[in-house]
């Protein structure tokens, strides 16, 4: 029934990424192994500050030694104020490998767990053209991207819900912006007038590539027309002979919003790009892969980093960091 | 109990515009002046075909005659396909008075009723800049803008859930466009990760009216910030120490929301507008001065038209024109 038996001796510490609809776990070994997995849908929204520890035990409870003390690290909205404990932002700018720094230990009742929330990001208004805009969790990825390469520099892109553009700098990160692509992309599918229209995303079918990139393209020449262009897609799902039937249809549509909503995104991003650069996508496959077309179709080169891999790599950093700093008791 | 008595020997015909989520019904005159008013919170979501009579009856019963068929005048999306029965659309360009033309006869069984239903307006995307767009309702308004002036040309914007811009010349329609504005911010303020920052939107709390006009002329100026600046709002709630607290706080940040919503639909419909022309504004007092502040704060010129004057023109124009026609039976 326990894991504990086969990771002792192997199991050096916990990574977490606890968003707000859910957690992510990894067993690691000191080299860096990932030992085994486990999550939960228990996010920082359904949680009071009290139900923490039981959902994390309720994860990886299996993990844990007889003896001795497990260190977590974790990183995401369990930092919040509305959190477990507040892990207060760090300002940008600021270094990516000081995150331990702002760290801070929630009280724990187990005697088998070490736990430490790091911090997110603030950035506050100035003349070098920031503005209010916060982060939580992707900071770690972003940490984790500068430990696997001390090199990286320029724009780096963190597709999702709440997509963020930040852009490094020698070890730090300088901006960061965030669009509500993701959010934006499930409220009109599902909740507005569009519902009607918009199918199964699924970018195998046969014009969704096209229809994708084509809108891509519109918004990113006019974003004022953005807005048109939404009810548009209903409008086409009324009155277009030329559209195909059924599953297709509905795909076909979700193809055209999807890249409605991206190249919204990429529109207000490309403002920040200086010629020639190379955006540094870090995320899921499928995700990046989307992104990588629609800034090939605006005729802007991108690389791919693993999201999973950037993220184990932040905590580590920060579980590094922690052996010699001592976090907020 | 009955008002029929009341309205005996003045009532001619009855108004009404039955839209997607209620309907209003006006009692009619021969002289074109309201004797009483009605309504209902079932709209064309609520209904199937076979509900609309007993609708109908439960909201203008008490004004039906004892003898004789009464004209009742229908708009918006009752003729939808999904609605009574349709009315197909009219394509655009068109002349607004022939809006009779594309009416049709729903089966009533009630021998006291005569029903009407008027077509809505289509169009197809062109080499003279239309595009995919519908509109159900709108079209008799504007018509009824003609019937009162039959001078009006130029842009005309209806604000709403989905605000239309049209441009009328000599009497027709010439093109229109719908901007989902009202129905973006529904889902942002209240379905959205903004929900835990918008607040009642009260326009008579100070500093709203400097918010909102600052964030018309922000996204007027830049649409393709559109998005980060509504992550922006939440951001801001979080670091910004200059905001009001309590109620106040919601209140301004519901403004600057509101702004950035209707500055990205201005920006769009500036693009269609020749120097100095003046947009018409056709709809409730309160929503057309907003639009008004902002159009004036791109240094747009504006009037306005009463929404119910106008869609009571057009229905009237309808009726007096199906006095002549007969429409499809």
């Amino acid at each position: 029934m326990s894991q504990a038996r086969e990771l002792a001796g192997r199991l050096a510490w916990v990574g977490v990424d606890w968003g707000s609809s859910n957690l992510r776990a990894w067993a690691m070994a000191g080299d860096g192994q990932v030992l085994a997995r486990a999550g939960s849908e228990r996010g920082m929204l359904s949680l009071a500050p009290e139900d923490y520890e039981a959902t994390l035990l309720a994860t990886i409870g299996d993990w844990l030694p007889t003896e001795g003390r497990l260190p977590v690290r974790v990183c995401g909205m369990a930092g919040a104020r509305q959190g477990w404990r507040e892990a207060a932002y760090l300002s940008v700018p600021t270094r990516l490998d000081e995150l331990a720094r702002g760290a801070v230990r929630p009280t724990v009742e187990d005697p088998r767990l070490d736990v430490v929330l790091l911090p997110g990001l603030c950035q506050q208004p100035d003349d070098a053209g920031r503005r209010f805009d916060v982060m939580r969790g992707e900071e770690t990825q972003l940490a984790g991207l500068i430990a696997r390469e001390a090199e990286a520099a320029g724009p780096v892109c963190l597709p999702g819900t709440h997509a963020k553009w930040a852009r490094l700098e020698a070890g730090a990160i300088t901006h960061f912006a965030t669009f509500l692509t993701g959010e934006l992309y499930g409220l009109l599918a599902r909740q507005s007038v569009l519902r009607h229209s918009i199918g199964d995303d699924d970018p195998t079918e046969p014009g969704c590539r096209e229809a994708f990139v084509a809108a891509v393209q519109e918004v990113a020449a006019a974003p004022e027309a953005f807005s048109p262009r939404l009810f548009g897609l209903r409008a086409q799902d009324l009155l277009d002979g030329g559209l195909p039937t059924g599953r297709a249809r509905g795909a076909r549509l979700a193809a055209r919003l999807s890249g409605l909503v991206i190249g919204l995104e990429l529109a207000g991003a490309r403002a920040t790009l200086a010629e020639d650069e190379v955006v540094t996508l870090v995320g899921a496959e499928a995700l990046c892969t989307r992104y990588a077309l629609a800034l090939e179709a605006l005729g802007i080169d991108s690389r791919r980093v693993d999201g999973e891999a950037a993220v184990l790599a932040g905590l580590g950093l920060a579980h590094a960091a922690l052996a010699h700093h001592s976090p907020t008791p």
